[in-house]
């Protein structure tokens, strides 16, 4: 397999945004195609996943490692195909999970590359449901949300990678599962395909009174992954003895100060739990993830959608569109073909 | 005994405060003294707690059972000494912890009394450190905090009867403790007579960098009792997997709206769990508190103060001096003397 394009085209950094990022704060140019050293693989990407938390690193979020300049690659999870190799565990053909950037070529030593076997499950779910999105929505509504058949369970962000995992795996350990989305067509597929008990539509009145009606008995389980006033109106719907999932506060990600939080007097009579989830304290449950939603998928009792958006140079402006909430699904670009 | 005065004088509800509770918020006026019946006793308060929770009936919350009129006798715990009695359990002479609210004298039928014996312990304590505030402290520590020797624990109103057995407790079971308390003095006394490490008086600088000194590795407990700024300065100041224990929001308790809280970023960043503690869920381990804690008193490894004011009359006063954080230990008032 040869490179299709003699040049390395690349999504860089170009400036933190102003609240909701905008196409202009990325850049874009070509560089050479690296050639691998003795060690290295080169490696074509196929997907490139589109993550809320990109716009924390453009702000210099001190909780990740990376730190960008202008210029610099946007980062970035992707799935790639390997092109060339001088790495004797990886050959030329072999689909990777490898963090290339918002970039169609780059070179991986092989740390923290994970092989991928398309005929076990499309490589792209490698983003999504079996990646770090399904794994933070199963790891944390499983062992942080602990839910029990018959409870309510509340997600918002419901159509979402992280939020459709964590609502149907809620489903399939018996409770009673209450999405949060921003239009009708996601709550209807919420419903629908999902197979939620209830869907409730933010945009379409007070939120406390529509998760009222929609939680007679109040939410015992609450998958946070927008924060703000989503959180606030949750808080006056609790049940006794409530756990909340503090997982992402995508509304903070674009301000430049951290917003003030929601008033914490309703924990303290509802005896509530709140608890911060970060993934990577779950990689230990990748195996279990794969297995578990894997075999729910095979038995088309789970189902995931990808938000696809062709061609790298579109990349920004999905990225946009995912921080407005407009996405729909598992928010992907595909940057070039897979090659069987 | 009898009777020292032929009327009952009583300290009313007059109406909700505007912020801060003010002396003219309450009535005083006198009522017959009450006859018991079959089955009653009457009691003759002894002391009175005055306790911040007061300030969230008078606004008629509704995590509390009592709803106050106008004209109502302020609702309150008290110490009290039989005066008369034709119930089979009680006598004449008899100590008991029993809500006689803010007045001299009061029926009851004995249900949810406790008897005191002043052999034991000053009777007063039974509403301060091995009573609810001591229950509120000790349980929420121990079993909503979970402190392991050498970790940092953190505790507002440090001086006040539940801080100041949330810190010692605390410290008796190995961790390193932190007080923040609202004046030179009373941090002098969280160090020097309760046994904690350092103590930051909040009112002194910024209290995210006075914890960041105090408490260079993170902190790994805070027992909240104040919320608001208090609150978020802790979550700048984490550590990994810290627990917070939402125990009081004295600050919003004189607010009509409830404030907002704060960002919540820093709990998933630490991967922090917060749990609120309603002492109520607790009251299984009250004879738990007073065989360790008052083990400990005995051994004169544990402090308590008590804040007294004289007269009943007074009791308006210091309840709004309590409600300004300008009390100094367990805020009680001394209705009439005990006897023996």
């Amino acid at each position: 397999m040869t490179p299709v394009s003699d040049r390395n085209h690349r999504i860089t950094f170009q400036r933190t945004p102003q609240g909701l990022p905008v196409p202009e704060d990325f850049g874009a140019d070509t560089t050479p195609i690296p050639t691998p050293g003795p060690g290295q693989f080169l490696s074509r990407t196929v997907y490139l996943s589109l993550d809320p938390y990109y716009r924390n690193v453009m702000k210099g979020s001190q909780i990740y490692a990376e730190r960008l300049k202008p210029g610099d690659t946007m980062v970035g999870e992707t799935v790639a195909q390997i092109v060339e190799s001088r790495h004797t565990d990886f050959r030329a053909g072999e689909f990777v999970l490898v963090k290339n950037g918002w970039q169609e070529y780059a070179l991986s030593a092989g740390q923290g590359v994970r092989k991928l076997d398309p005929a076990v499950a499309p490589v792209s779910t490698a983003l999504g449901v079996l990646g770090m999105p399904g794994l933070t929505g199963y790891t944390g509504l499983i062992y942080l949300g602990e839910p029990k058949p018959g409870e309510t369970v509340v997600v918002s962000a419901a159509t979402g990678a992280v939020g459709s995992t964590a609502g149907q795996v809620a489903r399939l350990v018996g409770a009673r599962v209450v999405g949060i989305a921003g239009s009708d067509e996601k709550c209807e597929y919420a419903v629908r395909e999902l197979g939620f008990d209830a869907c409730v539509n933010y945009r379409k009145g007070d939120l406390v009174q529509l998760l009222k009606a929609a939680c007679p008995a109040g939410i015992d389980v609450y998958f946070d992954n927008v924060g703000g006033d989503t959180l606030a109106a949750v808080l006056r719907n609790l049940a006794l003895h409530a756990r909340i999932v503090l997982c992402g506060m995508i509304e903070s990600y674009s301000m430049d100060k951290p917003p003030p939080g929601p008033f914490l007097g309703p924990v303290v009579g509802a005896r509530a739990t709140m608890r911060g989830l970060v993934v990577y304290d779950h990689l230990h449950r990748m195996d279990e993830l794969v297995r578990v939603v894997g075999a729910w998928i095979r038995a088309d009792k789970f189902r995931y959608r990808e938000d696809m958006t062709d061609g790298l140079a579109n990349a920004p402006s999905a990225f946009c569109r995912l921080m407005q909430g407009r996405n729909f699904g598992k928010t992907l670009v595909r940057v070039s073909a897979e090659h069987s």
